[in-house]
């Protein structure tokens, strides 16, 4: 890997994310899990800046010693957090004073990617932590623009000028077979992989079944139509709670006008395409949706095991596995180690990729991991029966 | 009144009062009292918009219909509204668009004052409302801007370059005795008013005593030296669950830094000046200083009965009035009749004006209102007692 | 008044209102406004061990140390409370310990009150309060058990076997003129009276008709009827926001089975007689009707100074008045000081008494007081407007 | 089985567990996961007349339709329901009527079993799962009473007459080795189970050692000591929410008095025991104590392979397993079928029995589940480690 260079096309495709932004969309923080944009072009600076220039860079002079406050997250260890729910409230530092932030911390980091050879490798894996981190920070401002703007009364188009794999209509539908078996899952660690990926290991499968597409809004369509959304039958009793106190109808950015099911896209309103695979629906709805159709989720190891053999990566895929530790797993010293441990409860994993992650940030050991109402990531549906 | 040259000035003033604003600065609604500045730039607009263009130029274009959903505010019957709590989160109209949109308005409603001797009476009356209305929002943004700023970790100093009246140093305090008898307070409505002043009325006032001066923060520290905030006695029942669930120790923007207090101010965090009027403080708190010190708070009627006799203007002064209609309140026709009226229930009565008010803005008979608990205007104490 | 007597009158009233409820009954507190029986029975009973008792009969053993911690009510100054909204968890002490509590109080109260004549001023004026409050306790007994009763799905009937007033169909109505001028309210303090009704004082009033009796819910179906619950335009804005965060449709106990209204009463669901005057409404439906109707509500002063011309006592009237201090209020020294002042402060007045009111516990200097959404009471509307 | 003793045996103990409450220990509900015990008494009865004698016994006339409304639990097919969190409102029925009704339906079911040779299959199934249901709420009546007596301020004691195991003291620890390899879990199904523990199935275990008997009080106590509850890096981030929010210090029921630990028990309040499993913790806090400790908390999978080789039984033991369908679970149709895979999310599993547990009640393959801050059942911590 050339540090440098991959630095330099990482921190560029970041802002070009928020190019076509507003500074007024960089700032506003619609629901807890958004975060604006803003916060995330600070956020992902300062982790090169605490974890790589402050302690290694000799003479480095931190940009504002304040912004610690003001850009760090979860990291307890660290220093005193921004209360995640005020991160709306923060007009200040502005989205110029950020970019500057920026532009001075990609200066020093060129520097001191300079010389690779002289990196040590504990350095080199919180490089690559840091693109990584960052890259997950990508996905998170597509997702979170398009909540903004999706949620602005006038329903603004925007344009997307970054590299985003197209997502192919789905045509034909067919089940993949697995025998019963003593199966690997996990990664090996050879190449990157975070944390909670590692260590690879054993898991006994039972015969199975799973699609090889996902499923589309047609289909999801044919579950509303049949009132799927009204009937408790379908659904856990925690998402029985959840549609009614919320009054779930549709997934998240449809809306029906005289009939016709519109979405919210970067192209403003549009109709929801057919042949596309469904996309911004909780745990709860592809659960439900799975009973209704007589099926079931898979879990991430019969997911995994399967996965050389379809297509993955248009939609991030809600399995029937909660996240939890694999065997083995043991976390890292200090700050580095609240980055995936300390979620493991309540979240459910989702395997896959969507159109909205970094191309080349995709494995299919990858278990990202959500509650099982959110909706604002590009979520979709894969079905599976036991044999 | 030259209504154009008066439209104009004030319309300039509202601008300069966001002059030292970043865009960001525009968007954020910390608290569901505080509107972004953005909102009373493009609220201010609709106003003239809708109610003087609309129905009154020949072929006036509307600028954006959408608007109307974005910067109504409490006006039921003109169309659906934001909801108040939402406006934190729109980050389009951007505040460029914003500006675009009064610069529209202010075109034609220049054009259209022009020949103002045309303006019909109920015409002149609108406008008249529509200035009033404006500076009653020019109050608000500097109120807004400050809690907006004044909440942000950074703690930014910004620059006030609009006009606005220094408040001086109180240096002697002396009681106003009056007489126990039949007075009259309210608007003869010869000059303008809100219909909340109406009608001019008899009141039976017992004799009682008021203070010349409004409280000092030097006064209101030996109240928190006292304890005053940890004592039950001194309060109300509901002012004391305030008290412990907000966990109160001091006005709003007062911080304690080894033993000295500090406030948050435009130039930054400065040290609280001894002379000058107590601020940012609650009716809760102005009731439970009263009490310490052994004496209450005017009614609204005594305040008006003896305002010529003492210096008024620095803050928004807490009575010991509800806000409740005057003997013969009559509301308005139409939108313009929920201006006031829908409101008198659950607030207090706040006489006198503040240094954020718009000079000119203030009378001896206007009544302003807030609920007992809010404490980002600026408000203050008078003291009175029963002879 | 021979206090031994009055004493034991007083005490049994109170346990004939609980006669026909079981232990049960007794326990269960729905909501936070609404007490258990249990805590009333107990509560009277605390507060002549506590200011009687405990300080002037020499040698009295307090019953049980542990209850002032059950059984004290909103005196921060007697000790440590328990939180009001806990009141319904408490299934000890028993109803027969309670009642055993009440036993014992009464025997000692009984044989300190035999020599009457030695009683000295202060304590006579202590006693008379306790007996004022423990009938104050009663109306809220009778309030609280059909809240009770009147929430269980199986909607029991029960026994009312104590003395208790006929509330009147109401067949003519007509309006009572009053002439501007100087009038006199408040209590003179020759008879017993609570603080807040002291002292009388000198009122200024403009010319007014009030209505000779109050609005029946015959008149209140035609505002239903009329959708006055679905027009903001007859409503305060908080009155609003109420209506529809709790899709008020109608008055408490009020619910339309084809097309005729029935409410709960003691004797189960019964239709609601035209006649008589309306109910359980909140001070916001009671203004809401008035401005409908075209009308008003009186302030306190209106009521109190037409009050002799016309029937009061069937219901408790809203009135425009806020709750606040009359002039020359002082609160007392000590816990019973807390018994009003401290409430003056987001309540508005009622006016008369109710079909729950002891016999003889009534005066029209009387101020009742209640947060504006609050329905559980006998309360009901008259109307006024100005001449 | 005998069908008619087994029944009559149940019930008695139903009773039993509630012999030493007052009617007024039946009703309140002072959480909302905690339900009075007069609904358990009426749910477990309901249980037997909806599904046995309404559908199965010709001529059985229901005792009250309105009970269906009353003591339905989370059966959404059968009808309307109770919202649970209301159900510490109702104090009709009675107590007295709710024995009423069990005796009633008691009688029905003595004479329906007479005949017990002529129950068919699927009958005697449904019966199986009301004893099991029965025995479920039994346990629940334990933990429920002893929340509602533990939180009032008396801290009642009260006597437990009724079967049940003593736990025993913890001398010695040891580790037991298991070795990697495919094992099988889950029930057979040749005996009574609910649908949850079906089907048997090959899991694949790396080695892994567990701990022999569960953690002690006393080393519980060493966790508080040594700051656990202060020290973020020991928690789950939604762990550290919880701790700080609810400023959780100690197991639920311990009260520290000058330096030593109590807790509340049915003798009242007394010394914590060090020698006994702790009890009464929360997953958060068995994995918090685990990770301060260098272990972790077994799989249920690990649990149940080593069961044979460790006693188990006195806590429920907090595993790292979500609560999730074994792989081949279906569910039952119709009413029965919401049993238990409608709450497969959120929850995590415990295994094992405890003190509260009736006895026969227990087996190696039962999943016991709830969310993971609950603390109210008798729960407790069993250490692993990987080899």
């Amino acid at each position: 890997m050339n540090f440098q260079e991959t630095y330099q096309k990482l921190r560029a495709r970041t802002l070009a994310i928020c190019a076509s932004l507003s500074p007024e969309d960089h700032v506003v923080q619609p629901v807890v899990d958004v975060s604006p944009p803003k916060w995330h072009l600070g956020h992902t600076t300062w982790f090169f800046e605490t974890f790589v220039l402050a302690p290694h860079q000799p003479g480095y002079a931190v940009f504002d010693p304040e912004y610690n406050y003001v850009f760090n997250s979860y990291y307890e260890t660290v220093g005193a957090r921004v209360i995640r729910t005020d991160r709306g409230n923060l007009s200040r530092p502005t989205v110029e004073e950020v970019r500057r932030y920026r532009s001075y911390v990609d200066e020093a980091m060129t520097a001191f990617l300079a010389n690779e050879e002289t990196l040590p490798e504990d350095l080199q894996a919180i490089l690559r932590l840091g693109f990584n981190h960052e890259e997950q920070h990508q996905e998170l401002l597509i997702t979170d623009i398009k909540y903004i703007l999706g949620h602005n009364p006038l329903l603004p188009a925007y344009t997307t000028a970054y590299e985003r794999p197209v997502v192919k209509d789905i045509a034909e539908k067919a089940w993949i077979d697995v025998a019963e078996g003593v199966y690997e899952i996990g990664a090996t660690g050879q190449s990157f992989c975070f944390d909670n990926e590692l260590s690879r290991h054993k898991v006994y499968a039972r015969a199975y079944a799973i699609r090889d597409t996902p499923v589309t809004n047609e289909e999801f369509m044919a579950f509303i139509a049949d009132k799927g959304y009204q009937d408790f039958r379908h659904w856990h009793s925690d998402g029985w709670a959840w549609v009614k106190q919320h009054q779930v109808q549709a997934p998240l950015y449809w809306q029906q006008i005289e009939d016709a099911w519109y979405h919210y896209t970067p192209e403003g309103l549009t109709l929801v395409p057919l042949k596309q695979p469904v996309c911004h629906i909780s745990y709860y709805e592809a659960w439900a949706f799975a009973a209704w159709a007589g099926y079931r989720l898979p879990t991430e190891a019969e997911w995994e095991i399967a996965s050389d053999r379809f297509d993955w990566g248009a939609r991030w895929e809600w399995t029937e596995s909660a996240y939890l530790p694999y065997p083995g797993f043991a976390k890292a010293e200090g700050a580095i180690g609240e980055y995936n441990g300390k979620f493991m409860v309540n979240q459910m994993v989702l395997r896959g990729a969507s159109e909205a992650t970094t191309p080349g940030h995709s494995r299919n050991t990858y278990r990202n991991f959500f509650q099982p109402e959110l909706r604002w990531q590009f979520t979709g549906i894969r079905l599976a029966r036991s044999l």
